[in-house]
């Protein structure tokens, strides 16, 4: 391991993996013996999204969006394996699936803090998470930029277990300007929300659904009260993956944003008004 | 929703989802206005597992085996959609991949029971889980059979949180004659174990690992002396799905192995002796 008088890095990046002769980023398929300087060099973006399909689709949209501004359209490389994650670049933009829970994002999101380290661009990259969520008293298509992360027990944070203890990680956005220039940056017919985003992690049950596959203990009453106490935490928008993503963001100290578009509202809350780009 | 005086299923099988319409089982791309019975009426396991990649090479594994059999080679069918699970039929056999962590496993869980309920299965399909884990004091390619999956504190249960209360679900295994059955029919080569898995919600610090992309607070030291502490609980193998495919399935009383390959020996802990089929 180094013992040079280089700064530790705000980052808080393992020495362990950077002693490594050849560290794998075994999930995504690259190791530090390719030209990963090459490669990720110029990137300034991590989009994280669910899905491979749509990770794809992101990419591609991206390249078209350089098309509409004139400028040659850039090629989207696909990068990796894709086992068990996607990726995909365009320009200083990488597109990559992290599927679905906080689990999953989480293996995600460690491999690429050491590639950003390794790259040397961790001290300027951002991370967006881009995705779909419940609404909590918003309409659906309105789009909800998260301020804080909050956990299932309605607490700013993310639990994480190490060696059999028991870690609360804060889940304040860490760079709430970079949240700012991105509701700034929204077409002026997208309504933008900001506001508390909940993190379960389960889709049915853990969401207060009632179609899951077993009997709920709650009623639809139950569950009502249970959202209304949600909003008024300030709770917009309910997904699976932000007290992992700022959890760990919070950690690592990369600015981090999460971005949802809602699909349905979560039931009987009058819906909070949508304030596009001017908030 | 029915009032007539079936007797209950002791399964616990929501009635909410039953009186849908049309129940979508979103995330396989499946639903209740498609022959589902046609498609999965002689189905007698599911097996799942993380990627695509394994799941769709087991079906032609599968396949394979009828041959080798003398049989004719049944089909391999793609089922439903690919953008989160990829499902695949080989006779009276699913298998399906269900991502990484216990959140991403619970929501197939969820769709399947309703699929295996609606159909007229669930009194008699099993269920498997296929897996790779690190192992702890077992050797590198030996099979652990589990026989109580514990979680990341060492408690035997699966934690849920639903609409704010914290649940802790027994994750013993529900009939250990299957385990037995699946033990006895491997080739007498394969080295098998049974013993308790512990189900991680991270791969790297969560399971103790030095390799992640965070400066861990713990030392080797630390590490090496809470692996014996699980080792002594009788835990034999380390992964990140078990607690939720056990605590599901007991409150559903569906049987299921979680049947997972040793990739590692989670550190220097003397071997337990791995049995053939004949224990």
């Amino acid at each position: 391991m180094s013992t040079t008088s280089t700064p530790a890095s705000k980052h808080n990046i393992s020495p362990y993996a950077q002693a490594l002769a050849c560290d794998h980023y075994y999930h995504l398929g690259l190791d530090t013996d390719m030209d990963l300087q090459a490669l990720f060099g110029d990137v300034k973006y991590f989009v994280m999204m669910g899905s491979p399909t749509r990770a794809e689709t992101f990419a591609e949209v991206m390249a078209n969006a350089f098309v509409e501004q004139g400028l040659p359209k850039p090629t989207v490389m696909r990068l990796g394996k894709t086992e068990r994650y996607s990726m995909f670049k365009c320009g200083s933009v990488i597109s990559v699936s992290h599927g679905m829970g906080g689990p999953s994002l989480h293996i995600l999101m460690n491999e690429v803090a050491k590639l950003c380290n390794h790259v040397g661009i961790i001290d300027t990259v951002k991370w967006i998470r881009l995705g779909t969520s419940g609404g909590c008293g918003v309409a659906p298509g309105t789009v909800v930029c998260t301020t804080q992360a909050i956990n299932d027990e309605i607490k700013p944070c993310w639990r994480t277990v190490q060696l059999g203890k028991v870690f609360e990680i804060p889940t304040d956005v860490l760079d709430m300007q970079f949240v700012d220039d991105i509701i700034a940056s929204a077409p002026e017919d997208i309504p933008v929300v900001k506001g508390k985003t909940m993190a379960a992690d389960d889709f049915f049950e853990g969401q207060g659904r009632t179609d899951g596959a077993l009997t709920p203990w709650y009623t639809e009453e139950d569950k009502i009260n249970f959202i209304h106490k949600m909003h008024d935490a300030g709770v917009r928008n309910i997904e699976m993956e932000s007290v992992a993503l700022m959890g760990f963001c919070q950690r690592a100290k990369i600015p981090a944003a999460c971005v949802c578009v809602t699909l349905v509202n979560s039931n009987f809350i009058a819906t909070t008004e949508a304030k596009t780009t001017a908030h």
